[in-house]
This record gives structure tokens, sequence and C-alpha cells, in this order.
């Protein structure tokens, strides 16, 4: 069992209503020096077995096609380095 | 300029709706032997200057005060390793 990871951020042009809701609310809490706050969903998915190249391609096109948006979001994908066996 | 990333995940005991909501979609679409799937929140902070531990301290209560829940959710919080400086 490994688990692989999957981030999805929106692309960096698309405004992010989410993160400046967080960036804006930090001066009113006392934390500065934060340039830009953006908000993206994380997924950890515990596949059975070991992840060969085809399995991590296999998952890609699950992110890519089930997970993100790719008109608006980008993703990447990633064995959790303690899990990979 | 580094970038801070904060991962936010519920509780492993702490149902999670929205994760099931994607395993149980997973076999429909053609991808099997995922055994389960968790779905949380992925920050990206960028901070200015440089990040010393005192700075990951504050980011780190950043975390637990504003964009986690403690009581239903753990997060992470790590330099990301290209952006460090």
């Amino acid at each position: 069992m490994a688990r692989v990871v999957v981030d999805v951020m929106l692309k960096p042009e698309i405004l992010d209503p989410q993160g400046k809701a967080v960036h804006d609310a930090l001066p009113r809490l006392g934390f500065d020096g934060i340039a830009s706050v953006r908000q993206g969903k994380r997924f950890e998915l515990d596949v059975e077995g070991e992840v060969s190249q085809q399995r991590l391609e296999q998952l890609c096109e699950l992110a890519r096609t089930l997970l993100s948006n790719p008109v608006i979001e980008d993703f990447t994908v990633h064995v959790a380095p303690d899990t990979a066996r």
C-alpha cells in the first residue's frame, strides 16, 4: 500500500477568492509579511500494491479527469516518500 | 521570498464525505485498486524575507488559528524546497 498525493491548485492567472479572503484577514489577526495566499485541494489516495510507472500515469489521468478542472487548475501527483515501497 | 505550504487534512477518525464521493466514483470511471481517498486543503503562502525558526512558529500558529479547525483537522507546515533561501 502506497499513499499517492494529488495537489490541485488554481492556475496563477485565475483569481482565488478563498485565498484572497484569508490574505485579507491576516493583518487583522496580527500576521504581517505574507505577500499572497492561494488555496487549493489536496487528495490522499491509498493505492493497493506497488505504484509502477504505468500506475502513476493512470493516476495522472484520474487527477486530470476527476480531481481537477484542467481549464482553471494545475495538478501535481507524487508518491508520499515514507509510503513508497 | 519563500513559499510555505500548509496542508490541512481531516483527522483519520473523522468521516470525509467528499473523499468518499470521489472514492465511490472511481470504479464507475474505470479506476480500480484504490483503497481510500481523503480530501483536504492546501494553502500556499508567499512569505516575505527569510523563514526563520521564529517565523515558522508564527506560521504554525496561523495554521492552527486561521487555516484549520484543530478539533477535526490536522495540519502540516513546510517550506517548499525550491523556494527556501
